[in-house]
């Protein structure tokens, strides 16, 4: 039979055009460079958007080209994510905390022809211009009047070249498969890699991650985990097909999120367990009464219980979810199991501390041992993450080799190694390249940590092998005390003895501040090194 | 760049396995044939799925060939249309109420293989058996005990038939383009259409539709649209991905509902008007006390404001959807906006009447002139309503004429004449083919037809044109009474006529009941023949 109507597109395009043609009043609200409290509509957003493509087009940006952004969580960065990507060319979020050196590296490996900045990040680029080999155009996020000053070559003003264009563009037909937009990898392990999402992809997590997240028609979004991660977990994406409120959030406090949900009814946001660490530890002055539920969505690290329990009771319900870069953010959610409604509050915590079950637009997410066969599902036996689904990366970007590691066997490998419950539940044990080895036993290091973490003195916790003559590597932690609290390592160890196998035991316990990525990610492979010699 | 990952193609199977693997204990409650209170699991569904995979494989039945079915919503029906499906054959859900005239020539159009039935169809099956030309086997879905005496060739028992076979099965690798299932049109005009369902948009629209129908996870759905209506409205594809219960309803009664609700705590269910009548009139005995609201769909016409008011306080809400069998059913729906929260009730009730906005899943469904363009949104304005996205169907079964002319100009053709309001909700005038034309103005027969119906003795009524010498057309209205109550023509016509512009004021009010097609839509065109001459 002839398909005549089959070759609909799943693109980030008809999400655009599905929210200007039913929901044109919906707002966006927008905390920008140049203006603390901005607010449009979508029709005036996607109005701006063809503009920005004609003006895409007349910088000689075409098909497959790539763009990059320096830029945080405003309206401006909402419209060059869709026209970017709606054009057909491809979305380059630059995480704009890293290194300098890294910034070269990644702007260059990506062949950006023209980069989008916030005016702050100017002297950044200017720093780094010279090494720059394909920029052609730098573009400042803001209005005539804020201009820096600057010796960018090819520099313009956003606002001023956005006047010069006309509102009517035709967006291409593109294919569902055109790659939309990259992020590369943190780079913990070598340099970082470009992963490459697609429109059919970012379509289908669009369209499965609602369900998941009880988001129906409406609701209202704080954009507060940055665009350059995974593209903010794509509810930029999300929120034009829900009809939703965007509401960004550039100043990541307790004040800024208590004001979004008391001003203006924020209901659901996600960010990591450190944002959830902010709104309990919030001071008088910076909370505000609000007569909702907001439904958080945290990913990074497994929520520690006493966080659970405190955010809990001040109106927030917390889901974990899991997911990488290369899965366009998160395919695995904590299903919350009825059941389990009457355990007892520590139970129901160690619960929503499991990474969980594939989310729906994932075809399948689970733990396979080392021949790539499912693990026995026991809660003991370990193997490593694996999935399969249309919400996975098209690939790293010329980097072949590593994109076929990536998917050996047919899977995308996670690198993380878990175990599975009996019904079916994932929960991470570690990394695999942080499993702590002693005496021929595998130890998982974020089992530590969570012992280590009950303890009321504790803010944060890392937990690294420390190579041992006996036992090959023993567990070695590294402590962040709360503000005015105190504890000896002589305590916290005994403390942990109480709770863990003696062989799981740190035999070493170091108090000093975690060094962290430019994400925010604890750097083990630092800590490693002092480990040794401590 | 390689895509090694992207070929994970959207099908029922990858619903069916998300459920089994993330959702094997949430529960299937059914009104069998043979057991008023049969309940079980998704992972035993599913296993069964699996044995019954292999029995089609027995039968002979491989990629492509048609399968059909004459059965109620239970849990048989259930394994059917995920084994025929996932299995790469074409599930056809036929319609037991049609005459068997329709229902040879359905069957012999489809070129069903092998048909299976609940006990109660056999009697209407052996009544045609000698004119179907391609039906080698009938299947009772029944248990070995419970089997009719029957004449008909190749007769076999399910459960027997299930006995013999394996659950281990490999679903096969199927494109997302592979049709699934088929529904034929009722045929109000000419022969009925065999409308041919696809993998992809069956996906598809079990994506889209949890959004605007306020589904998250693990909601309990009651199966009260009959699986031959559009694949029950694609809620047993749905409840899977969704974790969800499905309660099976055989009896479509008052009791029943009100059962499943406060026995099953059913929070959501699909039903034509008349459900919302049959639960609005309920006796007392039939009621039951629940304590959480229950969302209701309704389609086919849109309800009548005093039935909307009065569900609304019984703890109903009701969410008006619009599609066509084309359209996998629902396609557009009635979304409400909280700006009309404070509008008087009969502001709200006509707003709740309106057809309404695209669902998510869909790119485009609006209303246009004879020559393709968009119609004015002036709530005035008058046009057809055409679509297109993935949830409309790949095509008319063995019927090019048809496909090509319903799909000319690039939309799906819907024949319905509608409005749109200034926000873009578009509300339908009426069938094309039921439009009355009267001294050159265009009169809607569902808006005669809506005035009629706020008489306070009128159950139902239906408008249609009366030829007329001097207008050309005139309305003729047919009427059914509420029980107990009296109205005469004269003051009807009066009641009408303090409601609507004079030419719109029938000039005849027939009291008789209305004949209605075996789905219960009524058949206009016999009214039609009766007002010729009345």
């Amino acid at each position: 039979m002839k398909n005549l109507m089959m070759d609909t597109p799943l693109t980030i395009t008809s999400l655009m055009e599905h929210a200007e043609r039913n929901f044109p009043t919906r707002e966006i609200v927008s905390v920008s460079s140049d203006n603390p409290s901005f607010r449009y509509t979508y029709s005036e957003a996607f109005t701006r958007t063809r503009k920005l493509a004609n003006a895409l087009n007349s910088l000689g940006i075409s098909l497959g080209d790539h763009v990059g952004t320096l830029a945080w969580n405003d309206h401006r960065h909402f419209e060059l994510y869709y026209a970017i990507s709606c054009s057909g060319a491809v979305c380059h979020t630059v995480n704009p905390r890293l290194f300098p050196e890294q910034l070269v590296y990644i702007i260059n490996h990506a062949e950006d022809q023209v980069i989008f900045c916030d005016p702050m990040f100017v002297p950044i680029l200017e720093n780094i211009q010279d090494q720059l080999t394909t920029t052609k155009h730098f573009i400042v996020l803001t209005s005539e009047e804020q201009m820096p000053e600057s010796t960018l070559p090819g520099l313009l003003c956003y606002e001023t070249l956005l006047a010069q264009e006309s509102s009517e563009f035709d967006w291409p037909e593109l294919d569902e498969k055109t790659p939309c937009s990259m992020c590369y990898t943190s780079g913990t392990t070598g340099r970082p890699k470009g992963v490459v999402y697609h429109h059919r992809g970012a379509y289908l997590m669009t369209m499965g991650t609602p369900i998941s997240w009880r988001m129906t028609l409406q609701p209202v979004f704080m954009a507060i985990v940055p665009l350059f991660h995974c593209n903010g977990w794509n509810h930029t994406w999300m929120m034009p097909l829900l009809g939703g409120t965007v509401v960004g959030c550039r100043d990541i406090s307790a004040k800024a999120i208590y004001d979004g949900i008391a001003d203006e009814r924020v209901s659901h946001f996600g960010g990591a367990p450190i944002v959830l660490n902010m709104i309990v530890n919030a001071e008088d002055g910076e909370r505000r009464n609000f007569d909702h539920q907001v439904e958080v969505f945290t990913a990074g690290a497994p929520p520690a219980p006493a966080t659970l329990a405190a955010i809990g009771q001040l109106g927030f319900n917390v889901t974990q979810v899991y997911g990488l870069t290369e899965t366009y953010g998160h395919v695995v959610e904590s299903l919350w199991n009825p059941d389990w409604d009457t355990l007892p509050a520590e139970e129901q915590s160690s619960r929503k501390a499991r990474q969980g079950i594939a989310m729906p637009m994932m075809d399948l997410t689970t733990v396979v041992d080392d021949t790539g066969q499912q693990i026995a599902m026991d809660g003991v036996t370990q193997g490593e993450i694996v999935m399969r689904g249309n919400s996975v990366m098209k690939g790293y970007y010329k980097n072949p080799e590593a994109t076929e590691k990536a998917f050996s066997g047919g899977f995308f490998h996670s690198e993380d190694i878990a175990i599975q419950h009996p019904d079916g539940m994932m929960q991470i044990a570690d990394r695999m390249k942080d499993i702590i080895i002693s005496g021929g036993e595998n130890i998982s290091s974020i089992e530590i940590e969570g012992a280590i973490m009950a303890h009321p003195a504790v803010s944060l916790c890392a937990v690294v092998a420390k190579p041992d003559d006996k036992w090959g590597e023993v567990p070695c932690a590294f402590v962040e005390l709360l503000e005015g609290k105190l504890a000896t390592e002589a305590e916290v160890i005994a403390f942990v003895r109480g709770r863990l196998a003696g062989f799981k035991t740190p035999k070493r316990i170091i108090f000093q501040e975690l060094p962290k990525t430019s994400t925010g990610k604890i750097q083990k492979f630092e800590l490693r090194d002092i480990a040794k010699t401590a």
